[in-house]
């Protein structure tokens, strides 16, 4: 891991210590799949970044800085991923947001993760429910212990994701990643207007499958005919298994995923295909 | 403001790059008044971070560490307020907690707030809402963007606090003190099993008034007799406007105010006394 920390357009070695993220998680974040030096989707983290930092009244860096620095970091025009924190500035004590300090935000280099098991996913139902928050709804922000709680929940390594529900029930998405459900030929994802995240591959996938938006019951993922979790590092990653139930390799999620590779050709040479 | 960061038991100079507080704002903290080099409550603070602690999973730094920073930072026998956040270990991208990875954590210390108006805070109503996550209530963690939206929600210096509902339209609390009411001579405050914090002055409270704990409408808190906020540093605060609402001073919250400053001395040396 290799990063870079800045107070606006200015380095700084180190995070200061009253950093309004390290206090309340008060900041955005992006994460971001890097193919030969470059992010196949920059413009769409670029756009979901500027809308929440309008949502959240945040100062954001210039593209242009932040571009300077995701070179500077993969000047070795490699794979990886990069991660985009940016938080509010201004520092001190009390919830009062400096609406003029210059962001706190840092670009950090990273590994692939692990690859997936061959054959797909297996995945569980977690306990820890999503707050029904309109305000903070489809922003990738920085207040994340619902996922962290989530996540805690096993340490099975055979189980790679969890899916989460909200606290009316609703499924919303996996701890990582969204979800699209097919049943016959017709693909649906859960809204993200009361939580989670408004995922880029979820944003292209969208495009793709024109999949309904729905409030989804369990059962509604329980009886599809085929399950995929995806996410902008991961790509599209099918699922073989929720708990008892086991999805067979279904080829609607075999000619999405070539789609995409397609596509984005960083996708290609990723850790599934 | 002059602070010190660790981890585990080892001094640092900066926080590190890869803090899960800045990603995730997975931790905890306490906000401390300090009079003449003491923290009245640290038996309070100390117990709510433990039980927070074992909620979340987190280590802790042992208390003696923690109070030995406390005796450094206030070698002057000052009065003041510290701040610690405890955050987990670990670094790293993803969600998964690190368990056995000694915490990051940093305590700090600030000076007293500006006083309060003369005669009671003027607050208003925000829009922004509490989400009801019980996994999280009581908790006082570092996901705050849910305080910082409503605080950011004006800018008038006359109003010096906020009351907040949760998204089911309960009262809940203000931006960063906890509510207590009165009609005819039974106090009330609201619940905190939903969302809010366990807040150390409103326990204090609790016992001293016998107060019952409430799912409290926002009309219960209009036609009051006596309305007054708390928190662990700024005591008692009477309440003398909620936007038109006008609440004339009250002979049982200077009482509560007076007893307060008798069991905790401290709080007779404070802004408000």
């Amino acid at each position: 891991m290799s990063g870079r920390s800045f107070i606006g357009e200015t380095r700084i070695e180190a995070l200061p210590g009253d950093a309004r993220g390290f206090a309340y998680g008060d900041g955005l974040f992006e994460t971001m799949r890097v193919h030969q030096g470059v992010v196949p989707w920059w413009a769409a983290h670029r756009a979901r970044l500027e809308a929440g930092a309008a949502r959240l009244r945040l100062s954001l860096p210039t593209a242009t800085t932040i571009e300077g620095v995701l070179a500077e970091l993969f000047d070795d025009q490699g794979d990886g991923v990069a991660k985009l924190i940016v938080t509010r500035g201004g520092g001190g004590r009390g919830y009062a947001p400096a609406l003029d300090a210059p962001p706190v935000w840092r670009l950090s280099r990273h590994p692939f993760p692990q690859a997936p098991r061959a054959g797909g996913l297996v995945l569980r139902w977690c306990e820890t429910r999503l707050a029904v928050q309109p305000a903070l709804a489809g922003l990738k922000h920085c207040n994340r212990l619902e996922q962290v709680l989530a996540r805690g929940e096993w340490n099975d390594p055979t189980i790679e994701e969890g899916l989460m529900r909200s606290t009316d029930g609703d499924v919303v998405c996996a701890t990582a990643a969204n979800l699209f459900v097919l049943h016959g030929t017709r693909w649906s994802t859960p809204r993200i207007d009361r939580c989670g995240v408004a995922g880029t591959c979820r944003a292209w996938l969208l495009s793709q499958t024109g999949a309904a938006e729905v409030r989804m019951a369990p059962a509604e993922v329980e009886t599809a005919d085929a399950v995929l979790l995806c996410n902008a590092v991961r790509g599209i990653l099918p699922v073989a298994r929720l708990g008892e139930r086991v999805f067979a390799p279904h080829p609607a999620v075999a000619e999405l995923a070539q789609r995409l590779a397609h596509a984005h050709p960083g996708f290609a040479a990723g850790p599934l295909l």
